[in-house]
């Protein structure tokens, strides 16, 4: 992840956590999504790009045995504040410290979409390292009719069209196993898409 | 709607309950997205073309003030044993009995996909003449790269692209809220589409 990202989010870390930082300002059919994931999954969940947190503070909620990692120390540091209890760590997606197969589910949630298009496979790659085989990757983005860049609130960001995102998480080892699309009225919210695939059990 | 549908239909309309006839084999992400926009209508919903009645007994069984017509007799008679007091009618989903803006909602729930396109504004006309300003509309579709027919287990479908059949219902007179696709692995299930709409307030 670019390090211009890094400083972008922690100069706009309260900003961007009183806007998004909640579970009020998510979308129903993105809590129903991921809780019914996390419901299949055997294992720890880890919130990769976590944010402030809410979700990781969600999952914990109900049950899970989640822990979040962003790389935004302000982010980190509120979700530790709000989320006592719930493990979180400063750290890349890049570079994940969790060892080979010992995660139950990856769950990364508009976490991605800062990575250059030729750099998504990093990523990618260290959630089917860090992940048991048949483990759950759900993967949350905005959608455009190709993989283009667009201005973001707080950074530069991309936007991908779901089959060619879907493309780089089959090459990474997973299967494919949904993808979500929602769309409102033009011109927000963004479009949205979702990608729900599992990890292959036999060799990439 | 044609006369063949229904004819299919009758023929198997106990294997298809048997099959779909059940909130048990209806998608997670269907249920929280019927159940989101039903929590939103103020006044009566009507399930259009309801099959054997699954959603509208689900409907009142949430408290919603629901209704199901179906013009395939089978149906409607098991809908009746299944839902004792919930009020089911034969009828088809092209000229509806209500009175102009008598309903606060219509579900549509896959009723319109055995339409020739060319005649799917006469339903789309008659949710707009039934419903009150700002009534919600809420169709379930198949989609595809083009409108076109395809191959269903009963009788024949068209798969539509979701903005086009966005287009028809705003030349309804609706305004399309949010528009939901999903897709799974191939070739089943066939990918799904939702649109959520709103009846303009102001003349067609």
């Amino acid at each position: 992840m670019p390090s211009d990202v890094q400083t972008s989010y922690s100069k706009r870390a309260e900003e961007y956590t009183t806007l998004f930082g909640s579970m009020e300002s998510v979308h129903p059919s993105d809590v129903q999504l991921v809780t019914a994931w996390a419901g299949q999954i055997d294992g720890p969940i880890l919130d990769a790009g976590c944010g402030p947190g809410h979700w990781t503070g969600y999952l914990a909620e109900k049950g899970h045995d989640s822990r979040g990692v962003d790389h935004v120390r302000a982010f980190i540091a509120h979700a530790r504040e709000v989320h006592p209890g719930v493990p979180f760590d400063v750290g890349s997606i890049d570079v994940l410290p969790d060892a080979p197969g010992s995660l139950g589910g990856v769950l990364a949630w508009y976490s991605l979409i800062h990575h250059k298009p030729a750099t998504i496979a990093r990523p990618l790659g260290e959630f089917a390292r860090v992940l048991r085989p048949g483990g759950g990757l759900l993967l949350g983005f905005f959608t455009g009719p190709a993989v283009e860049p667009f201005e973001h609130a707080v950074v530069g960001a991309y936007r991908w069209p779901p089959e060619v995102l879907a493309e780089e998480v089959r090459r990474a080892g997973f299967e494919v196993v949904e993808i979500h699309t929602r769309t409102g009225a033009a011109p927000k919210p963004r479009p949205h898409g979702a990608i729900l695939a599992r990890l292959r059990v036999t060799g990439r």
